[in-house]
């Protein structure tokens, strides 16, 4: 796989992970091979496995501070493999590329940080508690995987300081940009109700799109919130709508509408539910309203870690990063609410989830740069 | 079938018209049986068929006035045969109530002008130009049927005065209620367009429902016109709002609307088509409108034939009908823009296109009654 005689440990333990098929929620003998690797260092492994998904959690250490590295071993499906360059559970580098299902998404970021800490306790030990969450199923569900883990942790009084999540998040090159927070995502399947009749005897129906119409205009040209420094305004977007029967002359029964608040750290889902409910009673509608909260919003205020982070980046890129607030959600959204303070550093995130996902061989030795510089810091 | 040895000729005519099984739009047979009749009177038939349907142009004498006594041949499906009391093709008197698929929509009436002209016809010729205009596409589309026969006779230069329509119009006794007028309907296929997206990601789509919600609630909340003494308000109801894919966080690239207007004769479809138009563009919406117009709507202003038809009423049942506009379409839609006054009268319309479909034994020869005397004050 490597093309190269000089050692370069990041790169073979990442194409170690990605000949491992670990399809979500599969973990595929990725856990069992990092968990090799800590215990050499002295890591105590604790296996909180839950419904088919494997969760790795080790620790070296005690005490506070509680330092957590954390990620996923599962991916998402390849995609026709006919469309890729090369067999995406093949690792294989070209013109200084590593390619393979998993390159970014996750597996170079997991590779780093094992890596990360052999060089950081080769140098002798950490303070407090240094520790790995690592889970196969953060792509789908995420029931039974970082969630999880955290539950169990927290019903034994234990708490986190700091959280590194070594998921994708640079830009245009390494460093570029971390995550320092989330937006949370709130849904709803909403059936507004109304009186099934004829067209012509509007009279002796009730046309439930008639009644929500008002309410949805008002819902869609509602300011929500202003954001903040680090968060755009809260957004709510209507992705479903569905009423009638096919026929033209019939007044439909009910309407049925879904729609999904992505939010900031000046919204809350409770706000948001009662705000809607407020909206949906004045206009006296009778509705159904069934909720879903993806995940509360985070955002790691400005302290030791984001500090740690910016300077760690500084010294291997030169760069000082952008504190990203956007793009999708990952486990940090279940890490954050525990207590820590959270940061996203990883490789560049333009190929995942892609065909031909890759990471430059060149980025996985200072990615692993990166979280040392970040251990020496704060443990 | 008749369980009475008197002399019956409505009832006759309407129990063997009812034998021949004339699901829409195939007239089996019927318009020959009346031919048959109306020729031995002297009538010239001319079969104006078209498209698989039946269209029988029979008439008397010459020049003005022109009256015409229409209806049609066709019935609906009579839906299970094992719901109904007895065959719904084989008339059955039970209780002085004839049941059979269209014995009030409307073979009673065809039988009945049948006789009445028999009957004045017997007493001298009529002044001016009696016809029939039968078809057997009324339950149908209607495309083959009375539309066709009225352009063929228009493009001649042929202009008729009145016409008596004999459609089920009475509510509870023959007699209580005759039509002068219908609403207009006006159909539309509506298509908002936007621009698919991540609902994470909103400022990279447009979403078409958030465009659509501020112009739908105007037009559901607009009042088209008040309507006037003879029609309620011109109704816009939607029967059909679709859009997104099912998933829950697209955005999705259109959404589909259909509504309908019932509008009454102090709107006209090209003005609301150009006021939802003027409303939809205000609100800066993309759109594709794809309308269809069932029919104008009409209404017969008060004059001989409304005079001859309630005068008739009066003679033959006491009572002073309502001038009623409300229910569904009818032929008559196809013959007032033609240019001739029109009134509908029939029996009871309650178990039209029902399960058990009836009409009184003894409202058929009152209702001949009700024809022969209007031909009287008018021919």
């Amino acid at each position: 796989m490597a093309d190269d005689a000089a050692p370069r440990p990041v790169l073979d333990l990442t194409c170690a992970l990605i000949a491992r098929k670990s399809l979500t929620p599969d973990d595929a003998g990725c856990c069992a091979l990092i968990g090799e690797r800590l215990a050499a260092l002295g890591f105590t492994l604790e296996w909180i496995d839950a419904g088919g998904v494997t969760n790795l959690w080790a620790t070296l250490g005690s005490g506070a501070p509680l330092t957590i590295l954390a990620g996923h071993t599962d991916v998402v499906p390849p995609g026709p493999h006919q469309e890729w360059q090369s067999d995406p559970f093949d690792p294989q580098i070209r013109d200084g590329v590593l390619y393979g299902r998993g390159a970014a998404d996750m597996k170079s970021g997991l590779a780093a940080m094992v890596v990360a800490a052999e060089r950081r306790l080769a140098r002798g030990p950490t303070q407090g508690t240094l520790a790995f969450l690592i889970t196969s199923d953060e792509e789908g569900t995420a029931r039974h995987g970082t969630r999880h883990v955290v539950e169990v942790l927290k019903s034994r009084g234990l708490t986190p300081d700091y959280a590194v999540v070594g998921e994708a998040t640079a830009a245009r090159q390494l460093g570029d940009r971390i995550t320092i927070g989330r937006r949370g995502s709130l849904g709803c399947n909403l059936r507004v109700l109304g009186k099934q009749g004829h067209v012509a005897y509007p009279d002796k129906a009730d046309n439930p799109i008639h009644r929500l119409a008002p309410a949805l205009a008002e819902l869609t040209t509602t300011v929500w919130d202003r954001g903040n420094a680090h968060f755009p305004p809260t957004s709510f977007q209507v992705s479903n709508l569905h009423a009638g029967t096919g026929a033209s002359n019939v007044i439909p029964g009910a309407v049925d509408v879904v729609f999904n608040f992505r939010f900031c750290t000046e919204s809350n889902a409770e706000d948001l539910k009662a705000r809607v409910s407020e909206v949906l009673d004045r206009h006296g509608l009778r509705y159904e309203a069934d909720w879903w909260l993806s995940g509360e919003p985070f955002l790691t205020r400005e302290g030791a870690l984001i500090e740690a982070a910016r300077a760690a980046v500084g010294d291997v890129t030169g760069l000082d990063p952008l504190l990203f607030t956007g793009g999708g959600t990952s486990d940090a959204r279940f890490i954050a609410p525990w207590g820590a303070e959270v940061v996203e550093i990883g490789p560049i995130n333009d190929s995942i989830h892609k065909i031909d996902e890759h990471v430059l061989v060149t980025d996985l030795d200072r990615l692993s740069r990166i979280y040392e510089g970040i251990l020496d810091r704060l443990a």
